[in-house]
């Protein structure tokens, strides 16, 4: 199971109810925060997000509605006694910061924080069922787009047929990964037939907020999602691109030519009310297209 | 009219929908904002006070609760094109935080940001139709708590004996102050004919967080309206007066000594949620008490 929880849909001005940008990738154990607006922690509350949950938060960057909210939940994952580590993977100016806040109400966090600062492309989190990358996005300061790739052993053990040819346990780990098995009297027993084909492990791509840049194909190629921004409808394509940002047209051409299997549009102006537009510009370049909807979940 | 209202009335973590700490000191045309906790410009917009008339901002300490909403709402303003000056009373080293957040996003504020650092206490703004004076009070790090002043002449001129009498409008001002008029002649026109007595000027005291603290009373002694926190009920004193917090009867005791008119109860701890035994207590103490609820004025 993988799936995206959307927090807050809204680009700068929280506006129309709508908040700053967070949302929270889950899978059956684990919640990872992706970017933190001013509001976060009331948005979590309000959605069931239990912080016990969430071990990796990821902050694309130092504009204040991905990360206003962030020493708020800092602070009150230390009031409601969390022990257990916390990893934060951020440019690396923003551990300045929250030393500074903490130092100057003079509070310390009861659980240890450890910093990630985001410096190279790559991997930066390979936990035992998901991997997380960083790449680089275009935007008007230093800007991170996160790759999650579920982590999945290749192929299935069937149970029945593994006792039936006395496998040990031991061995399980290299059948999963698709071995064959050679006995000590040299029989060996295909893979194919102690395992299954599951399904192929699910991909999800977030691309913060970007101008419309091609060099982002390459890297989001045939995710199963694409969270690409969309703060403008496409009229104000000129607007967009000064601000380094994208409209509709512009996240739907992207999901087109990456061949993403569905593209989830956010960071929406203050200056629509309405987000019908969105979709219906959207849909007519790529059509697997949806509207990231506060306190709703996308399976991915 | 002098009136405050609250858009965020709960402790450190934000719980059963209560944000934490901002209230809105409001007159005919101007608001002042208190204490700026994480999710007030969203509060602000729920509750229709425009940021636009709000000129002045006072932040009692750098406990998050107490500013973390700040960063967001200067931001905001800016996106929303502010031209016109601001002021900001608060500890010193909050400017360092502010500037550095402002910095790594290469934000630049549209408007003139007037930062007044809280040195002594004393008259901190003598504007038109109010005063404002800091005072200490005593909290885990350095805190501040806010008097404010109606600002009335003490006289009201009554224009048909003004005009009567043959009074020049240059002579007005000192009317208003109680003075009686010599005209060229050496005629005295007694003050009491020309004028007629004002409702007193209305006073408001923010004592922000606090432990109990009898050196308080001289502090706010008599005013109309007293915001005064209380964190718990009086059965976790000790744990109230470990955190430097206050309990209901703490407060009421504090309004009861001091002979202010009426009592308002603020900065419930996130243990409650229901609010009735705050009331119960304070009134035990000090009947004209009301509790400070998100969303409601209360007239001063």
């Amino acid at each position: 199971m993988l799936a995206v929880t959307i927090l807050g849909n809204n680009s700068a001005i929280p506006a129309f109810n709508r908040h700053p940008t967070a949302q929270v990738v889950q899978t059956a154990e684990q919640s990872f925060l992706i970017d933190c607006g001013e509001g976060t922690q009331m948005q979590m509350n309000q959605y069931k997000i239990r912080s016990s949950k969430i071990d990796h938060i990821f902050i694309s960057h130092l504009h204040g509605d991905h990360y206003f909210g962030l020493i708020g939940l800092l602070t009150s994952m230390g009031l409601l006694s969390r022990k257990h580590e916390l990893h934060l993977y951020a440019p690396e100016v923003l551990k300045t910061i929250i030393d500074l806040q903490l130092q100057v109400a003079n509070a310390h966090l009861p659980y240890e924080l450890h910093f990630h600062p985001l410096k190279n492309e790559g991997i930066i989190l390979n936990d035992k069922k998901i991997i997380v990358e960083c790449f680089k996005v275009k935007h008007r300061i230093e800007c991170w787009g996160f790759l999650f790739k579920e982590k999945k052993y290749l192929r299935k053990i069937e149970i029945e047929e593994v006792k039936k040819h006395d496998i040990p346990t031991a061995f399980f780990e290299r059948l999963h990964m698709g071995e064959d098995f050679v006995s000590e009297n040299n029989t060996v027993v295909k893979n194919e037939l102690l395992t299954s084909a599951v399904a192929p492990p699910k991909t999800y791509a977030y691309c913060a907020d970007t101008i419309y840049d091609e060099e982002l194909i390459e890297k989001i190629k045939n995710v199963d999602l694409l969270y690409h921004e969309a703060t403008y409808l496409h009229a104000l394509q000129q607007k967009a691109t000064t601000r380094f940002h994208s409209t509709t047209l512009e996240a739907a051409t992207i999901a087109k030519k990456a061949g993403v299997k569905k593209l989830l549009l956010g960071h929406f102006s203050s200056m629509y009310e309405s987000l019908d537009d969105f979709k219906t510009e959207a849909c007519s370049v790529f059509e697997n297209t949806e509207l990231a909807i506060e306190g709703c979940s996308y399976m991915i």
